[in-house]
């Protein structure tokens, strides 16, 4: 391989975030090769420090009431007035039941108890994990909380498909509906992978 | 709840790394609740960008050879000279399953096949997430990596509980012969919480 192949494909497993100055002590950062490393980092020119990205996670759930399950609409981009599960960033601090809980009582205003994991999706090509939670509405109560512009309970037979707002989402639910008839949910590991020509919303 | 207290508070929940400049701009940048926000989050005074700061995951596997597990013995900080699973922080662009595996060859020089997801547990004191896979070593092959003093099968009567590097590892293996025995591996959540009392190495 040589010298730039290999400076390339070192860029390609980087996938990072632009960042032009550090962090720590303002002085501008350069993308290169740390010693004993194999990845490109930002490093400093300045203070020498190195500042390594890592993949984000995602926590969602899908949260039933009978045999309905809750989805929200999008008030925000991307894929504003799509359907999705609610799910969010993992937050500093937080573990991700903790998330998944949060993040159903603000899209959707619905508190979700007996959580029970459901799935792992890698999304590598933007380097998110996402960890989606299986729950139970312990009353019929929810509505639309900022980011959403509708909150409702859906029956399998009236999924909206075509207006799913991610592929990751829909993968969960395909993965739901499938474990569902028997009863028997396992923990599934998945790789979602960026479909070019799809368009997204 | 009085502002201060509010604001402490939000501290708390934020677990922040340090920040003083903004990566785009190099701009001083101050802790600040943005707007519609309840998270105090690192908010650029120049070029008004906001900083978001997220957990970190881990990834690592228990490798079964036989009866046997390999554990290595660690030759970096923290923790140096003490028993560990391979596992380290996952890399953008990476799958879990994908770090697990780089992982386990980095630190001893194992190839693992057949990762299983065995548990997922929540060390939110200090926002990481550490993602554990159940694997099979495909060869009784193995030696230490650059981060490794040692890499070693050990039996259950054998593994040195006193020795262990990190309670998440002493955790995960209890986990693991909680299952043997049965071979009913199932998949765990868990929460490990900051020991106080306990001098880590």
């Amino acid at each position: 391989m040589k010298a730039t192949d290999k400076k390339v494909a070192l860029e390609m497993r980087g996938a990072h975030n632009a960042m032009k100055y550090c962090s720590q002590c303002g002085g501008p950062v350069t993308l290169k090769l740390p010693e004993g490393d194999d990845r490109l980092r930002y490093v400093c020119e300045a203070c020498r420090v190195i500042h390594y990205q890592n993949p984000k996670m995602v926590v969602g759930c899908i949260a039933q009431w009978e045999s309905e399950i809750l989805l929200c609409r999008r008030a925000i981009t991307p894929c504003i007035g799509k359907w999705t599960l609610p799910a969010g960033y993992l937050e500093n601090g937080e573990s991700v039941q903790e998330g998944a809980r949060r993040e159903a009582y603000e899209e959707a205003q619905a508190v979700v108890v007996e959580l029970q994991p459901f799935a792992l999706l890698n999304l590598s090509f933007i380097s998110q994990i996402y960890f989606m939670f299986r729950g139970r509405l312990p009353r019929r109560e929810f509505a639309p909380g900022p980011e959403s512009l509708e909150t409702r309970l859906f029956r399998e037979q009236d999924i909206p498909w075509d207006d799913i707002a991610f592929p990751v989402i829909a993968e969960t639910l395909k993965l739901f509906y499938s474990d569902l008839p028997g009863g028997n949910f396992s923990f599934h590991l998945k790789d979602v992978h960026q479909d070019k020509n799809l368009i997204l919303c």
